[in-house]
């Protein structure tokens, strides 16, 4: 289901190549005033269209809200934002209802839907749905700063090339707020030129390139989530696996922690200058037992590379059954990391925001 | 919330220190015979006391059904199954009250639920309350087993050493099954003794180990799950970072496909011997698109040293709020990953028979 | 949460004064054909405008989908449709956001929610979200066609003036189909003249109606719903109840049963000359232990007079604490019941359609 | 499904005469002190055996928690509530797996779970799995009160008699705590006499009778619920169907109201000696909207005539498919309306804490 949530439920809508998409936030508190410059900064970070490093389509993806806003502000009734297509070239993408693309949805969707299944452009499965997700995560944020919360991500590691990683004790702010307003978001400017120059290395070849994005929350309050199944580990893994193309979460120090002792990895409780108890270490990444600690909430997700390459590929023809070869035409980024970034932002925003509501 | 999912819904209850624990588990569908010999299989596998890889302690964990069962068929209604708590000894665990354990759950339980918070052994947080997860997965896997698919997991890897991975295309139903009926499930012999090895050590030194489980599911149906929030990687993480340890989840080839082109790690697609369409590689791990593809589920869970360790360590006491240390008596795996292998696989069975039962 | 179910997952929208209204249905069954014939005609049921029993202000109504339909067949993709605000007249409530109207959700809405709930024309609590909610079970109407579910409902009652009731033993699909067609939907015609008359007169003294409709399902497979809290009744109670005014509703027999000895109100099980099991009498409503036994499932619905009247009444001013008076200008229904029959309707088929999604 | 709630997880699980039966409660906030005692009388009201107007069966029905309570307070963890049964005699129900009892769920279960389903003693069906949710409830009403929330309940009506209705505008605390303490639950004493009359006629002819629930809750917040289909009366409805035997239910004046005119029907607005906002009548029955507004809550409940009958009855044998008698041995109460009233109450108080917990 494109719906998610309890006490705040979003619910998704739309295709690559319909009229329009969007997203219906139910629960939001009353009487919050939504900033849509904050907004467009972020819809602006995730559209496409800002360079070689992502696609050439533009597509200016203003978010129109329906309802639930009056003077900008929430009523407390559902809010219904839509954003249309107004950039489509159908016609692209003729060739894929028979000869499903390598590692896109297209095989897969049409198993679960039948030959109904509307996989132009991605149809619903499309990174294009990110844009009412990245809008719902953003009204979201907006309302968890309310309690303190600031949220942040970068890119990890794109190819090879590795960022700064976040200090995961001291991890300020002013820098998330910082990254979340950057369009190439790295802590490291050199690391910048070196991703860039690998991701246009691989577009250059007719190919693509895979990245992980380190995202965090600080001044989460301690004592957020709920045991077992609702911890805050659960629910953000939840949100983040519906974002196109992620194919692992960790949190902390995640898979690293597997080769650690537990003298190492646990994280000591101290007393801080301010007379807080917090932890010496964060291996945890904020979260113990699926609760919040406190500390900064760090998670790494794992995206892989664009599935959508100029190269021909190997597949097989679904009328025929026997294997052909699909070329991908069209307009595709070659690194689906880069603007994913504001998207795993507001995924940790809406999971946050649930969280924090359920009290 | 410690219940999961909406077809199928678990509800587990209980803390180590309490009469019982177990599971409610609603939605089964009616009869279906249950194999209580297979069942005591996985529930001896989770349960301690195998040797010094695992803690001493032996806890018989004699599944009771009070309801939903007829002739150890299910009848529709809801199964609910207890396991008495027999093995108790709250003494060692008076320190915990007031100096938190570092990287347990005690203090963000302690923030979560106030003082009222039961945190003996653990409380509700306790590896032990894996026991009616082991069951109600295991139901789920006799269940899912009439629709052929099988089930199984390893210790990919214990420290730095690596047990064989899996082959994501030529995954036999028959390895899987030999692995499930493991207590320590390695496929590579070798790797036995030198996870054992490696335990051995650190419990010797008073410490702890960390691990990695790879599990996997074969002759699942294609079309399995949903877009977006209900994909097979969404149901599954939403499970799985429920057990007690686990920091990361990857599926496919997971955080290692980042560093990866596109037009290597799409998976083409072919038709092979038997006429069938299937991909030639698995980095998706049988999901695209949050769907499933025919391919085998491939997924891999980080389980964290276990934070038990016997050294003394830093910690506050709430009371006087000034650092102390903490020495954690009783007896605790020096890796939990060995005994959740089960587990784990009791988390895959819950996770595919929900999204079977969505048809 | 203007969003009810799991399998189907329908998500209403919308404020009286908004810039539009509608709904997301996420769950619908792929390649199912919608006939927007079939779906305007009961747009226009349920619309104002259609003569001195109903409102007069005119709205097309015209649902714009957004998402989810291909060539008019489903996808299986979330489906969005939108119905534009095109009649609005603000400045007939300026009144209401200080002097809560009775028996309106204005001050409850303002407990709930605060100063920034927006409950001009009712707001999200307006009769007018019925529209999205009868585009959406209209689309499930259609589906379970699929199935051979019939349904259809009549005006039972207004005032003291009675239809003839629904015979729940033999209820023709015909009687149903052709009822569903009907703006002012009764069995009897010299009962509608009665009516007509009962509400011209409330409204020409400036007041209003309350009715109860009676609505039905046949052809409903025996074994649908699940027991205690997903039952056929509890799932259209839940859905039933969040139609605007209605304070009531019984199945079978409903209260009338509460006098009868069992003897009487027993249905017994007999074997009709088709040589299918059935019941001799229906007081149950075709729903025993909360699960279908195959015979028409009927339900009444008890709608209260409109709020909305003319006649000036008593209220409080919010500013001052003083109690005053309030009088209701705009336009609207003397009797919402007339209009609210493809309503009831339309919960019937989703409650219906969720739990045949359940299998 | 037998589970219900959001921020509340009420999961139960049990048949007639399986080993036994009980409920898991997820969610309540911790550091609650339970009065077992006052369980122990709610308990006891519901339980057979208290004269011949209720069944003779006697079964002490000690609900045993296995978690989720320390000292008798909760700790936020799944409270799991466990009662056996103890008094089961299988023989009486053996007609019962070929002959479907009238208006019993033996054929509808039969349908919706096939011969696997246990329906000795209605199994999951039976009017004693209302005593785990009489616990869970009773659980439910001593958080309430902290919120100063006062639940009771009566017989309105049982056969033609009539007991003194609430008066829905002033309503005491008082009378409703007292009604809740009463095995026979009447505000006119001579309604008893008159009641027990007409039940101990029905016995005697080896029938049953009918009777309708007036419940209510004072005290409660206004602003409680939220639009749609999470309205107070949407919550409380799909609760109440879940009690065996409800085939109606209604708030405020209820289908009474449908023969009323807007004028006399709406509930105006006053202040009162206290300054406080409140209104004239109630007919809303204290929900408008939806939302509370403050007013008494009051619901009416129908309950069918038992349909466990001594007399014999008309039925189909599933085997021959030829028509039928058959004659209910056992004990059954002539009027389950007598022992539900605290069932309802306990229904009252689970909804209302959801509602009271989505803040």
């Amino acid at each position: 289901m494109s719906s998610w949530g309890n006490l705040l439920r979003i619910s998704i809508f739309g295709e690559s190549h319909g009229l329009g998409i969007g997203v219906v936030i139910d629960g939001l508190p009353a009487g919050r005033r939504i900033d849509f410059e904050a907004v467009s900064v972020q819809m602006t970070r995730r559209a496409p269209g800002q360079g070689s490093a992502v696609t050439p389509r533009r597509e200016p993806d203003v978010p129109k809200v329906l309802s639930g806003l009056k003077d900008n502000v929430t009523t407390g009734a559902p809010l219904c934002c839509v954003i249309e297509n107004t950039n489509v070239r159908s016609g692209d993408y003729s060739d894929i209802s028979n000869t499903p693309r390598p590692s896109h949805a297209d095989y897969a969707a049409r198993e679960r839907f039948g030959e109904a299944c509307d996989m132009r452009g991605g149809g619903h499965f499309s990174g294009r749905l990110t844009a009412p997700l990245t809008f719902a995560g953003t009204v979201c944020r907006q309302i968890l700063a309310d309690y303190g919360v600031h949220i942040g991500g970068h890119l990890y590691s794109v190819g090879g090339v590795a960022d700064t990683p976040f200090d995961p004790v001291n991890l300020s702010p002013a820098l998330l707020d910082s990254l979340s307003l950057r369009n190439f978001a790295v802590i490291n400017p050199s690391a910048e030129t070196a991703m860039r120059e690998h991701i246009e290395a691989a577009r250059q070849s007719g190919d693509s390139a895979g990245g992980i994005i380190e995202a965090a929350a600080v001044n989460v309050k301690p004592g957020l989530g709920s045991p077992m199944f609702l911890g805050v580990e659960n629910a953000l893994a939840s949100l983040l696996f519906g974002i196109p193309g992620v194919k692992g979460v960790e949190f902390g120090t995640g898979f690293g922690i597997c080769g650690m002792r537990g003298s190492a990895a646990n994280d000591a409780f101290i007393v801080d200058e301010n007379n807080h108890i917090t932890t010496a270490t964060n291996h945890s990444g904020g979260i113990q037992g699926g609760i919040s600690n406190g500390m900064p909430i760090i998670v790494r997700v794992a995206f892989k590379p664009t599935p959508s390459i100029a190269l021909p590929q190997n597949t097989v023809s679904l009328d025929t059954q026997q294997e052909t070869t699909v070329q991908i035409r069209g307009r595709h980024d070659p690194c689906i990391a880069v603007r994913a970034v504001p998207v795993v932002e507001a995924a940790l925003a809406m999971g946050l925001l649930e969280l924090y509501l359920r009290g």
